[in-house]
């Protein structure tokens, strides 16, 4: 692999300079303006592939947006790795928060990353991981040191759900064939202690609406007498989460597997300064379910979040308004034995029995994911293991991630080959909020890493 | 008044269209964009005033918009009666709900109103209703049969709490002196039940804020650790009234003063259908304060309602994302003994025990208004109910209106003299909210009656 790492140092700046070029590119897919963008964003990784020395190079259509493939097989009887990836970004608002444009990439310099981050939205979800197995693609076949196959499979719908993409995998199976995949979405403890994610949290995410009257009314005329949607709304949202931190939708735990206390003694083990964590984002006080720890409640406990609520007037000024309907966004963060689909059936059946018989309630599912997990025998976790100590010289520690990415546990199904997260990310990236960042120590320790995982995988 | 109302009758036409004119002008005060047009509508009041035979009109400057002022004192013996009312309107949205542009007036018949009715923002609250004061007069005017000295004060500021009034009030006392104030800015129960407002409701306006980390979270990487402002302030307004429909701020009911029993048998008097009524507004149940009957909720009662909440990703799809600041604009209706002032702080003491120790709350104070009531036997309300028993032919019943027209509280305090509320709208004219209108049929009964005060005042 000399040969290949020597590329990597060699090349860095041009990597660095094609990353920039394909953030510069706002592919945010759940807002149709710029469903120009996400697709401009497609073409980009299509050509970098295509430079990269990957062959059958192909922009899929899709009911929605494509799906970028290209291949290397090298000899069929060595083993395959199927990289995924996307390429579209979550939204960038607020940006009145963002202290540099979100999509006018710039490097600045942090206490963590001393050698630089590059501030962008997607910087680190996932453009920047993503590019770094395009790269180390690049430098392995460009220095004839390929071990194994390659097939690359990055996605334009991974921030809304991947709605396309499981038709996408059932129609090409024979295509997808491969013997493991390798994913790089997801974050690690810190740059000097590197981890794996062996489990991710599946989702479930809905819509509800409350409906009072037929019209916005006169809060004087009418305040007392008619249901305030809003009131109603508010109080209904209260009652999903109890004193315990519980959450109260009949059955929500059934099949939750619990944590042997032999696991969460392990879990315990992950380095954690509460203290530092609450300075991190600002808060005076950590909250959420009694009898877990931070780590554990951001793991393998399930969640329910308000991720947007909205109704009446909120304009300037004051309206003495009550609004005929109020809104809400709630997700739902599910682990292990937890089917989406049967949580958010749940979720539909309960919700509506919290509002008053004034109100109409109307729940709309969204999306939904399977939470997933990877077993530390296996042979794709014994190799990333491998590939990590090699270029941080430090154990890696397996970590449940908090995040979802629904498409891992469908691989598994219709695909037959277990998912490896070796995500190179840090959860001070602020991926999903204004000012996301990705450090160029983890975009080159990526690249470095990856062709290690091909190699280690292919002997073991 | 053979005369006065023989002119009436010969002009119905072109005081329709003078309204039209001004309903045409988007005089919302609330909304910074449409400074210049509540300036506009300002000289439009002006110079009909002058078209009436007004004298010393003038358009007062204020701190905010400014006060048209005129007059026409035929005998400084004889009574001076100061009509009341704004020529500012609330906001317009949600303007998607309008079957036709809320400051496009046109005339369309109802069920309510066969003979036609105005649909323009403002129509009924307060620009036609106002206007009635001004074409009343020029009619009494132009036929010589103006038995007293009458007085204008129209306002801008009126929808947002009449902030720059209260000082002009207090610097203009002499001129502004008076015997009796008339104001048409409420409802009567129906065209063919007038009615007299002998209370109106105070008004305690906040807007509250609830911050979490500072900064937007990824859901799935923080969900469960995090306080989410969205959850949090959910559950806050949740606990701001219980079970019986109770508002839980301490001491919110210490001076309210409760009605008697006869006074309620008297209110329950009035012609009411709680089917009609929920069918007029599509709600399949009422709710409110157990013990009190839906007039009693709308007009005794003092309330509290969320007229806007706001927080998180509310654009299209989804975003899993915890939010760093939720916002909610709140307000309580006030009745006879509550001070708003008092309520408000009350309010701020206690809304944000309600949080846990992981948020900051703060809460800000939009304005407020005092409750008002004006005696049965009150030589204004007497003439008022002569007059309207001249034109309807019908007893008027006094009636508590659930609104706030804050100023008047402090007319009293100020200038010593009661105000009378002779309203001619319908709550069916749906003001504050999309499509509202105000009858043909009200606003010419309305332009027939005030005539009738005044001569029955000046009697009286």
């Amino acid at each position: 692999m000399n040969n290949t790492q020597q590329f990597i140092q060699e090349n860095k700046q041009r990597f660095l300079d094609e990353l920039i070029e394909l953030l510069k590119i706002p592919s945010i897919s759940a807002d149709t303006a710029y469903t120009q963008d996400v697709n401009n964003a497609a073409e980009l990784i299509a050509k970098y592939l295509v430079e990269a020395g990957a062959d059958n190079v192909e922009i899929c259509e899709t009911e929605g947006f494509p799906v970028v493939y290209g291949d290397k097989i090298i000899d069929p009887s060595k083993p395959t790795v199927l990289v995924y990836g996307h390429y579209d970004v979550q939204p960038a608002d607020p940006l009145e928060l963002w202290e540099s444009g979100p999509f006018e990439p710039v490097i600045k310099k942090t206490e963590i990353h001393p050698d630089g981050a590059i501030f962008a939205r997607g910087s680190a979800d996932d453009k920047g991981q993503m590019f770094m197995h395009v790269k180390a693609f690049e430098a392995l076949n460009k220095t004839n040191e390929l071990p194994c196959n390659v097939k690359f499979m990055i996605e334009g719908e991974e921030e809304i759900g991947s709605p396309s993409l499981v038709n996408f995998v059932k129609n090409n199976k024979e295509k997808l064939k491969n013997d493991i995949i390798l994913i790089s979405d997801t974050s690690m403890i810190s740059n000097d202690q590197p981890s794996i994610s062996v489990g991710l949290r599946g989702l479930s995410y809905v819509e509800v609406e409350v409906k009072g009257a037929d019209r916005d009314m006169h809060s004087g005329v009418y305040g007392g007498a008619v249901p305030n949607p809003l009131n109603v709304l508010a109080g209904m949202i209260a009652k999903l989460i109890d004193e315990e931190g519980k959450i109260t939708i009949p059955g929500f735990y059934d099949n939750v597997i619990e944590l042997s206390n032999e696991e969460r003694n392990e879990m315990a083990k992950i380095p954690f300064s509460e203290e530092d964590y609450k300075k991190s984002i600002g808060i005076s006080d950590v909250q959420g379910e009694k009898g877990y720890s931070t780590i554990e409640r951001t793991s393998i406990r399930p969640t329910l979040d308000v991720n947007g609520m909205w109704g009446g007037y909120i304009g300037k000024g004051a309206k003495t308004v009550i609004p005929s309907q109020a809104f809400a966004k709630i997700s739902m963060r599910l682990v292990p034995g937890q089917k989406h689909e049967d949580i958010t059936e749940k979720f539909m059946n309960y919700f509506p029995t919290l509002a008053p018989s004034s109100v109409v309630v109307k729940v709309t599912p969204h999306h939904g994911g399977k939470p997933y997990i990877l077993p530390t025998d296996d042979k794709g976790y014994q190799a990333a293991k491998k590939a990590l100590a090699q270029t941080f010289e430090k154990e890696a520690l397996p970590e449940r991630a908090g995040g979802s990415i629904p498409i891992v546990a469908l691989f598994e199904e219709e695909l037959g080959t277990k998912s490896v997260l070796m995500g190179f990310g840090l959860n001070s990236d602020v991926i999903h909020s204004p000012n996301e960042h990705y450090g160029l120590f983890n975009f080159f320790k990526g690249i470095e890493t990856i062709p290690y995982f091909f190699k280690y995988y292919t002997e073991g």
